[in-house]
């Protein structure tokens, strides 16, 4: 049942013994979520913890700072950010069916707690978050606002992505206004990058393709490239945005080749390719500015196809 | 004079024949301030027009769209985020000691206005002019907000630099409220880079340089780099913030080659680094996280002094 922020309120009010969980591969978003959550709990007597598959990233540990793990025997449990149950986990299958109230942003949302507060247009969970706080009557501290800033800026890419509203920019001022470490936050997430990442993007760089007219633009991460720069699949996010950052592209294609020989597909477009359906013509899928699909064949034998798809996307008859 | 933004706004109703003059070099908030400033004075039925000593950038022209320009004799003649007269540039110079007012936000502002309306505390002159046009009672159309909401974003990084404020955040949210094209202004600004400047980051990153355990990074921009990806030193500050971005560096310099066999340094630090003592030991300046030098010699012979002070700087006895 879907149920308003307000109500989501007076429910977290009323639990003691909170598990809390995010999804995994856990971002600035689900964890700022849970431990804004967490510390709001705390800060009322409750007891509460935040449980994540997988561990906290570097540059998002200062979400947890001071807030030691507490043990006891959940009697609430509770999601953030959390679109899909299969999204928690192996690790955390076991509160499958569990699941009391689900707070989520995420329109393709499918339903899995008893109580659901879903903000489809809102920018991120810890937007949800922010008001669902005000409305528990927690003092926003620092800390707790920190978490919050995070997720607001992470998931619109510092105020920069279209799910931006009013209300997003709003939250933000309160949450400075609270004293949230924005400077520290945004020097972290957003001005900084490691060498590795940026000799990764020289060696892409020096085989970017360009067809079209320079309408599609693509790139190919070598198993060969990661072992150089040590880094992994998990560390590609950022290339996977570059070639569609180029003027004038519309299609931008990432190559990565897998450990077992395949090689994943992902495409970043704009407006009004649909990445989605050309994925869809090749098993995969996603949404419709950004898609992903894998072939098992060598990249010379899956272009030609893959480009005859991207060219008619372009200019549909 | 200082006034303040009730009084500039009083001034400015009262004005007509108004020319507005943007410093040279112009950028997204010279030019948001100037255009938004211009078509509120129409907008109340008075003639107005935005002078500049150098053409519009091709990406803000947005700002002057639909909106011709009038020519008439100017009876007032106001600036818009000119710290300084000299930056009027040379071809604007005739006006030098004719600014009746300047609204400006730059700390080191050297007044040369009859009256100043000086806010040093606002992250970007499009901040004060939205609050001086909300004082003039002018309705904020979209045109007028994707004019502001334009030096707003471009002053700050997207609301990720220090001089952000709640302040910021609540202008963004009424300037997106009254209709500003948010989504394609970030588009352009922050999500889109030239062929060109890639080639550029690729090259310079063949040549990065580390230092102090990677404390200093510094790379070099060549006139031959220039001529082989046609890009201009104006098209350089992009590479200028380059190297500081690698994770744990704390200066980032910069050499530039100069047609005439100069060198021009640009530091770029983080704290406690005090990038202007540095550059002030080789007759440069700035501020206390980017400044800038220059040489006469060859980089072989300028780099050891350089690297020399750049290292006391690090650990100051």
């Amino acid at each position: 049942m879907e149920i308003t922020i307000q109500q989501a309120a007076q429910r977290l009010r009323q639990m003691d013994r909170v598990a809390i969980l995010c999804h995994r591969s856990p971002d600035g978003d689900t964890l700022g979520s849970g431990y804004a959550l967490c510390r709001a709990l705390r800060a009322l007597g409750r007891q509460a913890k935040v449980l994540c598959q997988d561990p906290i990233p570097q540059k998002l540990a200062y979400l947890a700072a001071g807030l030691p793990q507490e043990d006891f025997v959940e009697e609430h449990v509770v999601s953030v950010d959390v679109a899909d149950e299969a999204l928690l986990g192996s690790n955390l299958s076991a509160y499958q069916g569990q699941i009391e109230l689900a707070i989520d942003h995420h329109s393709g949302h499918r339903p899995f707690a008893g109580e659901i507060c879903l903000c489809p247009d809102y920018a991120a969970a810890c937007e949800i978050l922010y008001e669902i706080l005000l409305a528990m009557e927690v003092p926003l501290t620092p800390d707790i606002a920190s978490c919050l800033y995070t997720g607001l800026a992470t998931d619109t890419g510092c105020f920069k992505y279209p799910n931006v509203t009013p209300r997003t920019h709003l939250a933000a001022a309160a949450l400075i206004q609270a004293g949230c470490d924005f400077k520290g936050i945004n020097k972290v997430m957003f001005d900084t990058t490691s060498l590795a990442a940026l000799q990764m993007e020289q060696r892409v760089l020096s085989g970017l393709e360009l067809y079209e007219f320079g309408k599609i633009a693509l790139i190919t991460v070598t198993r060969e490239m990661m072992a150089q720069t040590g880094l992994g699949e998990s560390d590609l996010d950022g290339i996977t945005a570059l070639p569609r950052k180029i003027e004038g592209v519309q299609v931008g294609v990432t190559l990565k080749e897998r450990e077992d020989g395949e090689y994943k597909v992902s495409l970043r477009t704009t407006e009004p390719v649909d990445a989605s359906a050309v994925c869809a013509q090749f098993g995969g899928g996603g949404h419709a500015r950004a898609a992903g699909c894998s072939f098992r064949q060598s990249p010379a034998q899956f272009k030609p196809a893959l480009l005859k798809a991207l060219r008619e996307a372009l200019a549909p008859r």
